[in-house]
Order: C-alpha cells, then sequence, then structure tokens
C-alpha cells in the first residue's frame, strides 16, 4: 500500500519529509508509478493535476493539505471517495493572529501613521475604541468562529453571517440572503472566511460592497479577505476604494495568485497585500493529522471533517 | 468651591467641555485668577506649571489627566495632597488594543510584506507561531495585566517583571534585579509598560538591550515602548538596531515630544513611530471617573487610586 502525495504549485519536498517523519513505515510517492505494485490507497494533495486521482482505482480517502477543499472538488473526475479537509488548531490560531492583527492594523491607523512617519508628522489621530466597531464575520465554520472569540476578548462586536442559522454567544448572527443586509448594515470592519463554493464565487462584488455601511466610527469600511480569491471580483474592489466607498482593504488571496505585476492591488495606496499567507499549512504540525487519520480509517474507524460533496466544503 | 483644569502641551477645550458635561454645576476654570473669590478645592492637570498647585491654600486634591504621574510629580513645590491618577477600562483597553497590534504586526512580519508590496514581491516569510513567542512584559500594573491576558488569548507565552513578586496565572513571573536576567533570558519581544520614577528612568539602555536573548524564532528581539519616553536611552536603541542586536521597535513614547524631525528615529526603516497615541485619554470616557471622584470625596469617601509618593506611581 502507497500513499500519493500530488501537489501543484510549490515544492512538495517539506510535506515529503514530514509527512515520512510522521509515519516511516509508510511508502510515500509523488507520483503514482513510482509505487510499483504497491496500490494508492490514499492521496493527500493540493491542487492535484485534474483527472490524475481517477487512475488509482484502489484509493479510499484524499487528504487536503489545507482548509480548503474547492482545488480538490474542481477535478471533474474526481473518484467517489471521502475528501478529507485538515480542521487543526495550528491553522485556527495562525488565521486568528492575521484576522486580529488586520483588524487592529485598520482599528489603529496604522496606514496613517505609516505615512506620516516617512513626512515626520507628529500628529494624533481621531482614535474610536474596539468597543466603537463592529466587525462583521462572513464564515462561521471553524476559523470564524475563533476569529469571533478573540476580537470580542479584544473587545470589539462581533457580527456573524453563514450559510444557515448558527446561535453563538456573545455574537449577533445572520443567515442566507435575506439575513446579508442587515448583517452589513452593521459592520465597520468585514472579514470574509467564507469557503469557495458554486454559491459563494464572486460574493465580494459591486453588489455586497454597495450595501456595506458607509458611516462608520473609522470614516468607512474595511474588507479583510483571508478566504479564497474567487470570492472576490477585484475591479469592484478597486472601484469601490477609488470612490471612497471602501476606505481600505487587506487582501491575503487573490483570483491569480501569485497576484500579477499589472494588478493595481499592488500599489493601492489603500490595500495590504499578503502572499496567501494568512494561515500558512505547517507540514510539521499538520502531516501528522493526517496519518493519524489514515491509520485511524485502516482500522475501520469513521473519518472527521469529511466535505459535504453538496455543500462544497 | 472651583476646580482648576490646567495642561501644558495641548489645547484644553475639550477637556473642559467633557468635565464640565459630567458635572455642569460645578465652576471649571483654566487659570485661577478666573475663581474670583470661590476658593480652588481641586486640580485636574497634564504637566501643570512649576510651581502653580502650591498658590492654592485650599487644594484638596490633584488628578492627573492619565494613567502617569510622573509630569505632576517633575514639580518641587508640589503641595502635599492625594495626587489620584486615572485607572480606566477605556485606558487599559486601548492600550492593550496598542500592544496586542504591535506585537502582531512584529509577529507577523508586517514591516517585511509592506517592503515586498513595495516591489511587487510575491514571497512567503517564514513564520513562526505565536505560541512559540514569550512576550516579556515590564510593569504588571493594571496596564500590564490586561495586556498579558490578551495576549495569552491569542496563544503567546507570556513573561511579566515586576519592582516586587508579583503571582499572575499563566505568566512566569520575575522580579527585582536579580529577576531581570533571567527575564530577559526568556524574551523574545519585550513590551514596557512601566511607570517613570526615579528606579526606572533610562532603563531600556545599554545594558539592559545587551542581555535580550539573541536567538529568537524571530531572528532577533524586539522592544515595544508604550512606557514613557524617559525610560529610554534612545542613542543607545538606534546603535541596537544598527548593529543587529535588536531587530526592530515600536516606539509610542520619546525622551522629547513630539519628537524632533532630526531624531533618526524618524527614519530608521526598523522602528515604527506613532505620536504618543497607544492609550490616547479620551475626555468623554475619563472626565466623569474624575468628577465622580471628587464628589466621592466632598462626601467623605475615601479617593481610589492614591499616589504612592515614595514610589513614585
Amino acid at each position: 500500500m502507497a500513499i500519493l502525495l500530488s501537489v501543484t504549485g510549490f515544492d512538495p519536498s517539506r510535506w515529503w519529509q514530514a509527512l515520512h517523519d510522521a509515519a516511516p513505515e509508510r511508502l510515500i510517492v509523488l507520483d503514482p508509478a513510482d509505487a510499483g505494485s504497491e496500490p494508492i490507497t490514499h492521496a493527500v494533495v493540493w491542487k492535484q493535476p485534474p483527472g490524475l486521482l481517477a487512475t488509482l482505482p484502489q484509493l479510499e480517502a484524499v487528504f487536503s493539505l489545507g482548509a480548503g477543499v474547492d482545488h480538490i472538488l474542481a477535478d471533474r473526475q474526481l473518484p467517489d471517495v471521502p475528501i478529507v479537509r485538515i480542521v487543526a488548531d495550528d491553522l485556527k490560531e495562525r488565521m486568528s493572529e492575521y484576522v486580529v492583527w488586520r483588524v487592529l492594523d485598520h482599528l489603529r491607523r496604522g496606514r496613517s501613521y505609516r505615512q506620516q512617519q516617512t513626512q515626520k508628522i507628529w500628529h494624533e489621530r481621531v482614535q474610536p475604541a474596539a468597543r466603537e466597531i463592529t466587525v462583521g464575520i462572513m464564515g462561521l465554520g471553524v476559523l470564524g468562529l475563533d476569529a469571533a472569540e478573540k476580537l470580542r476578548v479584544m473587545g470589539f462586536r462581533v457580527a456573524g453571517w453563514g450559510r444557515s442559522e448558527k446561535t453563538v454567544a456573545g455574537v449577533a448572527t445572520f443567515a442566507g440572503e435575506q439575513g446579508l443586509g442587515p448583517f452589513l448594515a452593521e459592520t465597520d470592519i468585514l472579514v470574509v472566511l467564507l469557503p469557495l463554493t458554486a454559491d459563494t464565487r464572486g460574493v465580494i462584488g459591486a453588489g455586497l460592497l454597495s450595501r456595506l455601511k458607509r458611516d462608520t466610527p473609522l470614516g468607512g469600511p474595511v474588507l479583510i479577505n483571508a478566504g479564497r480569491g474567487a470570492l472576490q471580483d477585484e475591479a469592484a474592489i478597486l472601484a469601490a476604494l477609488d470612490e471612497g466607498r471602501l476606505m481600505e482593504a487587506s487582501l491575503d488571496v487573490f483570483t491569480v495568485e501569485p497576484l500579477p505585476p499589472q494588478s493595481r492591488l499592488w500599489s493601492h495606496p489603500k490595500v495590504f497585500v499578503t502572499p496567501h499567507a494568512a494561515a500558512l499549512s505547517d507540514p510539521d504540525a499538520l502531516a501528522p493529522l493526517i496519518m493519524r487519520q489514515i491509520a485511524a480509517q485502516e482500522r475501520g474507524e469513521p473519518l472527521g471533517n469529511v466535505v459535504d460533496r453538496s455543500a462544497g466544503y
């Protein structure tokens, strides 16, 4: 029996090593041909080549290297085996670091103070307190709930929006299309942590941006997207920034990655760009979780964090 | 009876209005002469002119507009009445916003990502997790304890140092001169929230900086000072940055404020400057606390948050 590691867009060697270190007795191959006569029973993938998994008749499960699985589901010849996504404290904690960091940088006027420093200007800005700001989180999964709790501890009011009704202590929750308007009307800083599905593709577009609250204590609404690039319409975001309907944005994900040099997002003075680094999947922290799931499945135990293909996450 | 409002360095009108709004029946004057025949029983001050308070024979208490009182105690003719400092949730929460913001910006390599963005470089940096970093807080008063708790929730390990022994749940505490070395040896990011006293003046100097841990998960130690400018030796900080003994610094306070244009701190690429804005005293939030204390004293109740003059805070 062998495990296939198949990734696109980056060097798989750190992942191979971490998977190997977590279970040295396993045969882990980067190409199905290298398995020889051993059947490939599990695949660990990030954006696998379309059609590749369909060539593995003994496949029992597919594991994503991250929280998202849209890169797996995009394969139209995906075999009918369980798809498992990573749910790990490490990933969750790093994402919350990013979210709280970006929310505080917008709250505390990091951009303005950095500009003032280059001009040696000593000037104290009007500064609302966290408790005067509502952070609205789209996506109340494991990541959204952890970020919500940490923002609450920092003093922010928190609202949350999800596909279906959910009750979260201390968070004003809204659901579905009819809940979106009231949610956006309360939101001063919008944090997007949605999965990418047919329903959410392009959701951060002109329509949503036009419904954001204009008159916020910071002087305008702020957008933070750490979900998926395809959730956003980048032309609409740039237009909203240029027209002053959006005050600032922090974007970690983009429709095309790496973000092409010609994108105006790179140089827009109100945009902060990070290279899809909000919640780096640390191989050393995550590989043991994957190997433990494989061993559990072999013992006949149920897999955790299996994706609902109809929902898309 | 009248209340004197005496400040140096900024326009007192917002404070006058807030004090007036909190107790409209009170006579509040900016100059003792304006009180006419009314005795001045209370003074609300920020860096009052030396000797001014000694001219008020009926004075019963002096209130600072902020958490610090060194600006009051600097007056060599200070009358022997209680000095009261502000202890307010508003001040504490804003200070913790600043501390967590700066700690996260250093952890998440804000400086590097901003530089990369100007050059359109898509490159993910090595990123330790919060749980791999120890934030060492000097000063375990109300502000230090609140920051410690919020940093713990964000996942950081927290160490604390104070003048005297203190036990804080979840925080490794150190005290006195003999505790300073072990404290600094554990600290990856140093946060200074000390009061300014004869003992602490210049404490952030060459000696302390040379004892900081060199080999941190971020590549070097980080300094954050949101206490008082006179705690720091700015030439020593610049030397440590230039020599690579200090990786980065966030400074909100300076030995001379406003920071003079000729200071190299303004333009040093590893320094982030804010204009003493970490925990703005919001008059609307704080004036009612002062007026309530004055009324309580008049009813014969004890004052809260009275300064110990021998300790200096």
